[in-house]
């Protein structure tokens, strides 16, 4: 099996290279019908392989749904990914047209797949369905049950996922999930985000006098909200970096030691992680590194402040308000709503008498974090270090990634993200590359993970 | 002399009257050649009782320096005073036409002038010059050396007197400044303002990374500096409202218990001052009421905040920076100079070691606080509770008046704003009124002190 993947390597990219040829940049009205170009390919490239296909039209771009059920008795997995591709300005500095693709040697001599999607997320994804269709072609069948999702709007929003995952509700019933949209540790070591942080967002405003004073005539007299939303944005973390809101860290999952120590072997070293942006010392809680603040610990940012005079030179005014975008990254179990509830009771305690706030919320979405002692993690990372001969690693993903929590509420399963980019492969940018490596190993750890999960116990 | 000002008042109020009816708009360029037109009244008007005059060209409208210096050896005292006017928009809201003075009865049968400039400031002028005049015109001879100064850009800005006063600062020896621009404590209790807040103004921005960052991807590590500046900005004040910045209360004067339940007894209570603007308690040190916070208390206020995303929705970014315009209210001797040195001390104990600060500076300028022991206070006290039957209030200006600086950096000499205008006045509104009472009452009142400061030991 392997070693027909290896031989008819041309052959695959000649595929992907057919793919990456449509300019279905999704953001972009004038590619409309090269959206759809690119969902009617996949469509007929999946039933040369004996997936049924529908093309379900949304509002915006459409979804195609595929799906080879004939192992009966086997897990079912739901493979998500996406077709459309970001635009490509600024097109001058491409190196050789974007939707040209080409192999290429890098500057260290690797042979690299160039062109826009090859990374983001064609070729990705083409990884999973080479193995398929390898597999297919060789026995006649899958060793489990699979249905295929591949949207058209990641890269635009992505608002009519969530409709469309609702109406499949009742009609699949997967068993877990699969996305292969993400990074590898490093070039040679394997990973899977298995943990994604989820989200709060408060808007917060704090209204004090009955209109904007003069500071001379009433500087010291009257309550400056800046100064009352200032005294709550400081109590918010302790001195030892902790958020402070009652029951904050209820849910907050212990990682074992082992998992957090490959971290610091796969490089993401506070100062890998600070240094390029300019910084030195990790901010949060004490007794966590870097690594560890953005993926497996929460957090509480004030992503805006706003209030009183904010343009050139002075003006010696109170505001009557004063407002601030407040958001808590969560991980493994926390609850946002019970977040939202205690954060505003905090709030609430600050403030003095003669004011009053008001909240608006903006989003809240539970972490993503599939069992770290279930079946299927150690099976899929036993599947990989066997293709690539050395231990996975388990990361996390410190911004949310909105597919993980629609799986997660429409059908109750865990995603495990497997992916082969890397981390110089300049996504959303020009100049967009996969590692020739990555798409041919990657196409060959697909075919070991589904192997594998053909006996995994649920 | 008295009793000829009280048979002249008609001829005094036809005088005001003239002076009413020029439309002397400083900040409408339109009307420039009716603010000279004032300023030529005034000259002839003040060379009618023996005052040598000049009208000083600026880049700008003139100013107006007018001398009678014939009492050689009694005190020297500078009056100031300004001949522009505020414009009249929105002119339908007048029940009379603005430059069309007229005498009316207000709601509660009081008689009142009512224009334009009535009470800011040509009434209050007219009040001190009115009683020149009648004193000369009875004895030939003004009691005490007079330098009246008379500028027209005070409603627009100012900014040609600093200049003018600079190029005098040689050839004028004033002893003190009298000012009739301000209030009185109530209808029926005259009030000097022998305190007027100074100001520092610093705006501080703090770097952390050096790019804004995405929240999920940073947050917890990377260095929020909305949480550094917020924690500077709740350590500014302690938990009892004093302002923490080392040595600042350095020159904070006592003010006599007598001065300060006055406040009281004129109607300075804090629900007077709060309830208006919504408020109910005084925010600033707890040992004060809010007149005295105000008044006689120096502050520090936050006039302006920001940082981030601060527009619709909701956006997860950890800003490269975030900025705060800061201002601290003087009183006494406290030094601005010495403030914004140690405030800047202050904030850099803030600054973790990977972010940095910078500061700039919005104006700098002392208290103005006249000696409360000095002979000057309570001669003009006497002479006033003389005409008004009742103690004259000392009171404060939480807010600064540029030209006290002004007088005291160039002269080195205090000024003593006495003035009789009312807080129900609406200057700078429609239908600005000036009380009867305080214009004849007003004149008497100038009478009493030029006589009483004819001896007054310097």
């Amino acid at each position: 099996m392997l070693k027909d993947i290896d031989q008819g390597l041309p052959q695959s990219l000649e595929r992907l290279f057919e793919l990456l040829r449509i300019p279905s940049i999704s953001a972009d009205p004038d590619y409309a019908h090269e959206c759809r170009h690119a969902a009617n390919w996949l469509k007929e490239y999946l039933e040369t392989f004996n997936f049924t296909t529908q093309i379900c039209e949304t509002e915006g771009h459409p979804i195609i749904l595929a799906q080879e059920l004939s192992a009966t008795d086997a897990p079912h997995i739901l493979f998500y990914g996406h077709y459309d591709v970001q635009p490509v300005d600024p097109l001058e500095l491409w190196h050789t047209p974007p939707f040209e693709p080409a192999i290429i040697k890098d500057a260290s001599g690797c042979d690299v797949i160039h062109g826009r999607g090859s990374s983001d997320d064609k070729g990705q994804i083409l990884t999973f369905l080479e193995a398929c269709r390898a597999i297919y072609n060789q026995t006649g069948q899958l060793p489990v049950r699979v249905t295929v999702i591949l949207e058209g709007e990641e890269e635009s929003g992505g608002e009519h996922l969530p409709g469309f995952l609702e109406v499949q509700k009742n009609s699949l019933h997967p068993d877990m999930a699969f996305i292969c949209d993400t990074d590898m540790a490093t070039p040679d070591v394997p990973a899977i985000t298995a943990m994604v942080r989820g989200l709060v967002g408060e808007e917060v405003t704090i209204y004090a006098a009955n209109r904007d004073l003069h500071s001379g005539l009433y500087g010291n007299a009257a309550r400056n909200p800046i100064q009352v939303l200032s005294e709550m944005i400081t109590a918010l973390r302790d001195g030892q970096g902790r958020v402070t809101v009652p029951e904050f860290y209820e849910g907050v999952p212990h990682i074992p030691e082992e998992i957090k120590s490959k971290w610091q072997e796969i490089g993401k070293t506070d100062e890998a992680l600070l240094s390029p942006i300019g910084l030195k010392e990790a901010a949060g809680e004490k007794a966590f590194k870097a690594v560890e603040q953005t993926w497996c610990r929460p957090s509480c940012e004030i992503n805006g402040i706003s209030g009183g005079y904010e343009g050139a030179g002075f003006k010696t005014v109170i505001p009557a308000k004063a407002s601030a975008k407040i958001s808590f990254r969560l991980v493994g179990q926390q609850d946002p709503l019970k977040i939202r509830k205690n954060f505003r009771e905090f709030v609430k305690s600050f403030i003095p008498q003669d004011c009053r706030v008001e909240f608006e919320s903006h989003g809240a979405s539970r972490a993503g974090m599939v069992s770290l002692n279930g079946p299927v993690l150690g099976t899929v990372c036993d599947a990989l270090r066997d293709e690539w001969h050395c231990e996975t690693a388990i990361v996390g993903s410190g911004g949310a990634i909105p597919v993980v929590n629609d799986l997660q509420r429409v059908f109750g399963i865990e995603s495990f993200l497997v992916g082969f980019a890397n981390v110089d492969d300049c996504i959303h940018s020009p100049n967009e590359k996969y590692n020739l490596r990555s798409f041919h190993k990657g196409i060959r750890s697909w075919v070991r993970i589904l192997y594998a999960l053909q006996t995994v116990k649920l």
